[in-house]
């Protein structure tokens, strides 16, 4: 029976960072897998497949360039399913390679199998019937999420689909409903628009992504609207009803039907259900080494990433030897950070000092069209806290790059603190904004207060001019306070 | 007579910076324009015409997105001159509002015509024929630079060019010939080989881009050569003829013949002469306010960009109430520079107190195919200096991003301090190179150093994940140290 410093459970961001971390730490390592590839749901299902698909819309239908050559511009006319998934497949295959190349070179044993727990330090590994058993000093679940399939949604991988299915579409529907105003609805609806889906949004809040600042979020719908997608906000789903050919009210193809709770009736030839995901610790026998885990299969974990034993909820007990990671401790979910908290878990793990992270410096990055970043605080939080605090604005369309990318509706926010001139808020969107939010990060990590910008010299001509632009416009409105 | 506290002499990003700069003082502001058009060689012969001209390359002709669709993959079939300048255009005309628009709100009288000194304070606007005249308590000159235009060069605005000709072609030649490896000669030949001219640059040095970091040139003239481009370096132009139709060795159009030192014959369709600009200050009457200037007709500044009088070369003496600013005072004659020297020389004569600017941060831009973008030191000044450093570098095709923008070459560089892992250096090339280097040069400036961006979190996928990449890779050749 083999033995290892570390095993990893799970081959997503959390659990690739933390394998290579453990192993530059001179630990030895295995990093278990049961799906027949590498790199989770962020290679295989979701982030990467995602913005692939997006870049791709992005290009073949021209909306990048849409600023110049008019709105019925396109670079390529009838674009197909394969056309799309060619560039995301070209990615994952060397996204794959590039996480197993890592691997060999750390040193990191990669076992494929079905894992769970025996015992505290004991782990069957379960593979085409053979069984495998292995123990270690420290463990790292970073086993993900899969999309949460509620029972009474009847999905069916054809018409009524979950994020996962929504990529194995051979041909484009020419409507689609999106339920779920999150990330990931909301990025899935920008794409299909763009490829010139007619798509109609339902979410059960007033706003979609409701961490945004309120102003742009305004944008966005605004621009969501504009790209022709249709948005039912404030709305309830009752019932979600898959219609034989012929059963619709118009058409004659098969049809799928969204009952709101407002009465209205919506008709689409595909629906994509986006509200949620699930943990999938199920099936790691958890019981056998004292973690508990809630209804949507999440493990609770304390500051140091050590998974909690919350049978007391009062008094909720660490499992000291096993770590977990990623989107399966929920929010927020994000590869970004999963990596980071991965990495950081085994630095506890093995002793290792590591320096406090401020949760205000995440940043958020979402891949819609256009792209929307933010890092720090929205001017609701500001108020709400009683932090006074202008904005400074800079419209790309104010800037020579903004209009040599034809981005005539991208715009960056500063919140800059009324007194001190610290930055406490970035948000952007438009071209390149989850890029260029790390400029403002960098500055709010470091110190840097609005007269920073104004100060240094950027290249030109460049979106990040937009920093000096904003905070002229800000400290403007405070030299008048 | 009118009189302003403050006269501006030209409108590029120099002139204009420092009009604002001095009406947000609450200063009575002019800035004279002697062509046709505000914005200077920055917005209409220069920085943005070739900008634009280098984004509809790149879009129309698909070479953004080739590493996904294979070497032959092209949007547009047939490019002519009309498209891309179509682009370049709709830029120009709305950098000219947004010119307009500022000096507007700044309440800055814009004068139309030719300047030049009848006194220390009095000068005289000639316009149509028509006169007038105004003085002033401070003058800023920024009236940039022309390209150099040797008059042993047959300059005939058909096939052999200056830069500002080559904005007037009206069809793409087939072969082009161009002389300077500067920076407007490198980007002008990555321009038309994107276009799929066929293109031979001429440099007198053995490297072109001789300011840039051994390896990012090295990298770079490798790309150029894979983008079709013959380089001859080291080689000097002896004699350049524009050759009648039937006189060429092949083919019967006309030719252009460039005669090297070492015994080659070139020939082309067209040749590009892009060796040195010179300054246009000869017609400013400089002798009535006391102010020499160079036999390129560049302007000498002291350290608060005050002209100065050199008829005494050992003890050049400042003409306290004019400043100089952008191409004209020489080195480096980039716009982002120009702006923030326009803008320092106004507070000087004001009296209003700035920061000291670091030199070292200052950014260099380069629009070729692939940007470039530099900060700080080259492997090769450390060197000499015998500063200790180590280069972390990441290369784009190892970061998600860069495999789903289908930059496979690109790359970022850190020279990092061997003992205190301070930043030196940053050098890009790439997709992005010139926003990217912002997010290390903010870093720089505020004195983080390479950890900063282990422990920081970055948007996944973003290109700005190269930071982290880059700083593992160093920081993992110092621990061998």
């Amino acid at each position: 029976m083999k033995h290892y410093d570390c095993i990893v459970i799970g081959t997503g961001p959390s659990g690739q960072k933390a394998a290579i971390q453990a192993a530059k730490l001179g630990k030895s390592v295995a990093i278990i897998e049961k799906s027949k590839v590498v790199g989770g749901a962020q290679i295989n299902t979701g982030t990467i497949p995602s913005k692939a698909l997006r870049e791709a819309a992005l290009h073949l239908t021209g909306a990048s360039r849409r600023g110049w050559f008019g709105r019925s511009y396109r670079v390529k006319k009838d674009i197909t399913i394969a056309d799309l998934v060619s560039v995301a497949d070209q990615v994952i295959r060397h996204e794959w390679e590039v996480i197993r190349d890592q691997f060999d070179r750390n040193n990191i044993d990669l076992i494929w199998g079905a894992a769970h727990f025996e015992g505290p330090n004991l782990l069957q590994i379960v593979r085409d019937g053979d069984t495998e058993m292995l123990t270690a000093d420290k463990f790292l679940i970073g086993v993900g999420t899969r999309p949460a399939k509620p029972p009474h949604i009847p999905f069916n991988d054809t018409d009524v689909l979950c994020s996962d299915a929504l990529l194995k579409l051979t041909t484009l529907p020419k409507t689609l409903i999106v339920v779920g105003g999150g990330v990931i609805g909301v990025e899935y609806a920008c794409i299909m628009a763009t490829l010139g889906v007619r798509v109609t949004l339902i979410e059960g809040r007033n706003q979609v992504l409701g961490f945004l600042d309120d102003e742009i979020a305004g944008a966005f719908q605004y621009l969501m609207r504009q790209n022709g997608i249709t948005l039912r906000l404030g709305e309830k789903v009752t019932a979600i009803n898959s219609l034989p050919p012929g059963d619709g009210r118009s058409g004659s193809g098969s049809q799928v039907q969204a009952e709101l709770e407002s009465g209205k009736d919506l008709r689409a030839e595909t629906l994509l259900y986006c509200v949620g995901r699930q943990g999938v610790c199920g099936s790691l026998a958890l019981e056998n080494v004292g973690i508990t885990y809630d209804d949507r299969e999440r493990l609770r974990v304390n500051e140091h990433y050590q998974c909690l034993n919350t049978e007391d909820p009062d008094n909720p007990r660490p499992v000291e030897h096993v770590y977990a990671a990623g989107d399966v401790i929920g929010f927020p979910a994000l590869a970004s950070t999963s990596m980071e908290q991965g990495r950081r878990a085994i630095c506890h793990a093995f002793g290792v000092q590591v320096d406090n992270w401020n949760q205000d410096l995440f940043p958020f990055g979402i891949y819609a069209v256009p792209e929307i970043s933010m890092v720090g605080k929205t001017e609701k939080q500001l108020t709400d806290e009683g932090i006074p605090f202008e904005a400074g604005i800079a419209n790309y369309r104010e800037i020579a790059r903004g209009q040599l990318l034809g981005d005539d509706s991208g715009m960056l926010k500063l919140l800059i603190h009324q007194e001190t001139h610290e930055i406490l808020g970035i948000h952007a969107l438009g071209t390149g904004a989850t890029e260029l939010i790390h400029i403002g990060q960098t500055c709010m990590a470091l110190g840097g207060k609005a007269e920073f910008f104004i100060d240094n010299v950027f290249n030109f001509p460049t979106l990040a001019e937009a920093y000096k632009i904003a905070a002229y416009n800000g400290l403007n409105k405070l030299a008048h306070v």
